[in-house]
């Protein structure tokens, strides 16, 4: 829900960010005019917008909600109001949308929440900025608090799905790779004779510690079988 | 880190967030002049904004790293990477802050990373949007991205403090290996000359797979150059 936003750049970039993370309902309380008119043109943004509802007061746009969260940067204003950590927020906002609807208030880029503003919520949330540049871009709070609330929700498939390709070597291959590099290394007196036995040792740490996919292992073996080819051709 | 940026309210925006979260390195590769130079007007950004760098190519800007990340919203694009949820990344990315630099690497508004941006990357992270809308606005994803990274901040990094021997390897180091390595293939006839160039990203992105070490990458350095130098005497 913003408040009185002045930027129209603000507003479509708020409701692009609430579209990428599925938060579809917009909500503005007395925007500026042409700032609501003009910020249609964000990218991808524009149903959001077209459903966006326009109130003339914070006590009518929350009227359905029953959790309102009012967000700040500042540390102790007043703090007539519990002051949450965003992750903490996060937490408490999540359980509460399973039995209702939850507001989360920004306020005007200039001024943020009013005293009339807070009176409606019933908590705050703080993002964790440092202390000596609290003072945040409207459409990145908006942007953050988004994403809190939506991590954790469930991207673990696409994480899990391209994984099938990663397959490790085996350890066969390591070892034909191991012998190849330790003949090249030999033939180019990198390695003396007597030595070789912890060179072995040395390199299969290593080639161990490369943590090598099956298709990187073929590939690096057919590498090294070729330099070695040439190094013995000659 | 910012590819290409277009907007300088994005570039405003991106470094205003970085200064309400403590990330205060912010560099541009190729961004537009004009961009750059209106970007100052962001509140509280300026002292941000005029350390910032400026840099030719992302080659040159993440030598001093030894972890470089792509973002990106598309879920399957060609996977030649590793796709990590923003999550899941934010705890690697504390974990490798204790040891070294760690690159985060934003596309342009457009177009986003290019294959040639990508090929600088060990892995790429999914900010976990709707499939139905992922397009998000720029200076929103960096906000997003570094409020996880400082979210919980505090106990990742002082926790892995003692893991020094493990330090990864620089990508300038890795990108003495490609060349080693290249040549090396070249010599020997494993590579030739007329996809040579094709060649050199794909071998990056090998290595940086292999996720080596600091004190692995120049054993490997050592032995490849080694190689390299039989390889020329015969």
């Amino acid at each position: 829900m913003l408040v009185r936003t002045r930027n129209p750049l603000n507003i479509g970039a708020a409701a692009r960010v609430m579209s990428n993370f599925g938060a579809l309902d917009l909500r503005l309380v007395t925007p500026y005019a042409k700032a609501f008119r003009e910020a249609v043109s964000a990218v991808g943004a524009a149903p959001l917008l077209a459903n966006a509802q326009e109130f003339d007061s914070v006590e009518h746009a929350v009227r359905d909600c029953s959790l309102v969260v009012g967000t700040t940067a500042i540390g102790n204003r007043e703090l007539q109001h519990e002051l949450v950590s965003l992750e903490t927020a996060g937490k408490k906002i999540s359980r509460k949308l399973a039995t209702g609807q939850v507001a989360i208030l920004f306020g005007s880029e200039k001024t943020g929440l009013s005293n009339r503003d807070l009176s409606h919520c019933h908590w705050l949330l703080r993002i964790p900025t440092r202390v000596e540049h609290r003072s945040m871009n409207l459409a990145q709070s908006v942007a953050i608090v988004i994403y809190e609330l939506s991590r954790g929700a469930g991207n673990a498939v696409s994480g899990a799905k391209n994984k099938l390709s990663l397959a490790a070597a085996r350890m066969e291959t390591l070892n034909r790779i191991n012998e190849a590099l330790r003949e090249a290394l030999a033939l180019s007196g990198y390695i003396h004779p007597r030595s070789a036995a912890s060179a072995e040792e040395k390199l299969r740490r290593m080639l161990l510690r490369f943590d090598l996919r099956a298709t990187d292992a073929e590939v690096l073996l057919g590498m090294l079988r070729k330099i070695l080819w040439k190094l013995k051709s000659e």
